[in-house]
């Protein structure tokens, strides 16, 4: 889950960021935010331990103090070469020392703080302990938007790992399905991840013949055999940003049925990208793309969500799902993936990385949408 | 730091932890136990989740009930396979419900819990927002010698992991050093860990000349040279148990001082093997020690602990440090690993992995502990 530096950002840029999630904590009545190592703390300050062990650290980001970031002595020196750190101010804490005594010490002691989600429970409840008139709320429950909204510099990372995605599916068109094992063809989309560029592979879904009508079918032992549909569902971090995309392929020629639900959700993917613009509700988003598949009466065959957002992580707000009211704002980048999962028989998911502009909405994979045929 | 499960426990193996820990968490007067995914549950279920997420999985211990495990219904099927699974209930859960609620039918409203040191926040927060008359403690903090006494399955998987450790280091003996970088060695160390059957590699610290000065620095782009001493510390899991062991060596023929201090840290090493006996507190270990390298002027550049727990994990309790009282018990199983760092010169550290028997101590590794020369 957790991105990695990239060294397209400068120490302005983490500055900017940091005073923008400040700002956006001010406006929603918290006194701070206090971000864990992870994605929050990669895209703040560039910032990630070599390991996440049981020695705390944090950054405070509170009203009217410049930021901060708690961490052990030891990793200090790593720290201090973080792209961030001119735009923070290092408080290292020596091992047998009390970590969150110095850091309720840059705490309001009666304010709400917006904690990182996957911060550890023993650091929160250290801090609970030395401020007991503190609370907390998830980050992702107080800025869900926090990191929503995407820069020139992160959307060109973001349309580089998209390409080298698309490059992937490019060559694993050519290779031998029938015969081969899922896994086989999965650790095929690994190394073509790894060599157009990914430094970290997420996921491979590779779910063939009935095995695609499971959407959380990853991969297993099953044979491909000719007359499959295939699911395929990759992607991973490149250059700190991901990617992810999916193609439904087939094994020799298909039937008329097969057509017809790849065209349907062709034309339900196709629905959701020209939703997509300022201005329009994530919900609206996920309302165009069922739309299309409720209408040729395969509704309740499309179970998931529309989409999800990406950034630093393969997998974070904004989401495309019924009850969403927040407004797509340009910037913002999310899957649009819709599916028809016929049990037993055949699965169909078609997805592309979209960002909003300021006229609508561009796509950041572009290879064929048609049904690509495969041996 | 999570293990991955282990094909030599059985569910009566699991059901007898979960029983072990409920017993330990009621004597310590807890109301029971919350266990997320991670070297603990994996210890007491043999269930580690493909992805560790935002959705809740927790196993619930708590006094007068059967072990749950709380899992999202995607991970349901999976969860269904750990080898613990036949002593457990499963409480599943889907997407858009409320898993805290959930949680909280489980477990007595005024209790007080011990929580996964690395749980997330957010679950935290879940669970005292829907149980407000709950009070929780780090499980570390509370059980910290849950799963320090070992049986006898798992010290022959330790003992069979740094067999594998050693192996690799008489390999590594022969690679060539001079004129190549630490980033190299370390990567010979990694494939030499895999080749002899670890699953994962944790860390392959290769600290060249001044370099090994500082006990903290893993691995750099400095091009080893002849006359360098160089410490090596590598260890990952194999078969879900861990490994851990260092050696230093020198490139060419040392100088008296390094000899000199290189046997030092090696009578040190043997003076803190020979303090390990059944009812010895854990400070007696890292005494003995300290005191061979501060007779003979060296304290002030011993500057850590001498050493650490080791099983499902590389780095757990009981610490051997000054002011850990608790007593040594036969199946503990820790590093002995003193060191002295000379700054801007050089670095010595020696360590094996040693578990407590009836009447002492037996190493589980035994490559040469006299300095060898390599190229």
């Amino acid at each position: 889950m957790t991105g990695t530096a990239s060294a397209s950002f400068t120490a302005d840029d983490y500055e900017a960021r940091m005073e923008r999630a400040a700002r956006q904590a001010a406006e929603a009545g918290l006194a701070g935010l206090l971000v864990a190592p992870g994605p929050d703390l990669v895209w703040l300050t560039g910032y990630t331990p070599t390991a996440v062990t049981e020695r705390l650290t944090l950054l405070v980001l509170a009203a009217g103090r410049d930021p901060v970031l708690v961490v052990p002595t030891l990793e200090a020196p790593d720290a201090e070469h973080a792209p961030g750190a001119p735009a923070l101010t290092l408080r290292d804490w020596t091992d047998g020392k009390d970590p969150y005594a110095a850091t309720a010490a840059l705490l309001d002691p009666d304010g709400r703080f917006g904690i990182s989600d996957n911060a550890w429970a023993m650091h929160l409840l250290g801090l609970q302990n030395a401020l007991p008139g503190t609370s907390y709320a998830s980050l992702t429950e107080a800025l869900p938007m926090l990191r929503a909204v995407k820069d020139a510099a992160e959307l060109e990372l973001l349309a580089a790992a998209g390409a080298a995605a698309d490059a992937a599916f490019e060559e694993i068109r050519g290779v031998a399905f029938a015969g081969r094992r899922e896994t086989d063809v999965a650790a095929d989309l690994a190394a073509l991840l790894r060599r157009f560029g990914h430094s970290q592979v997420d996921f491979t879904i590779v779910a063939s013949g009935p095995n695609g009508a499971n959407p959380h079918h990853e991969i297993g032992d099953r044979v491909i055999e000719r007359g499959d549909m295939v699911v395929l569902d990759f992607g991973g971090l490149k250059d700190g940003y991901g990617s992810d995309t999916s193609r439904t392929v087939h094994v020799g020629e298909p039937t008329d049925e097969e057509r017809r639900v790849h065209d349907l959700v062709r034309e339900a993917q196709e629905a959701g990208f020209r939703a997509v613009r300022p201005g329009a509700a994530c919900q609206d988003v996920d309302r165009a793309a069922r739309a299309v598949i409720a209408g040729a009466g395969y509704g309740e065959y499309f179970i998931h969500r529309t989409g999800h957002g990406i950034g630093v992580t393969t997998h974070e707000p904004p989401y495309m799902i019924e009850g969403e009211q927040r407004p797509l704002v340009p910037g913002m980048c999310f899957s649009v993936e819709p599916g028809v999962y016929l049990p037993g028989r055949f699965g169909v998911r078609i997805e592309d990385i979209v960002t909003v502009t300021e006229d609508g909405g561009r796509r950041l994979n572009n290879t064929a949408r048609e049904m690509v045929i495969v041996d």
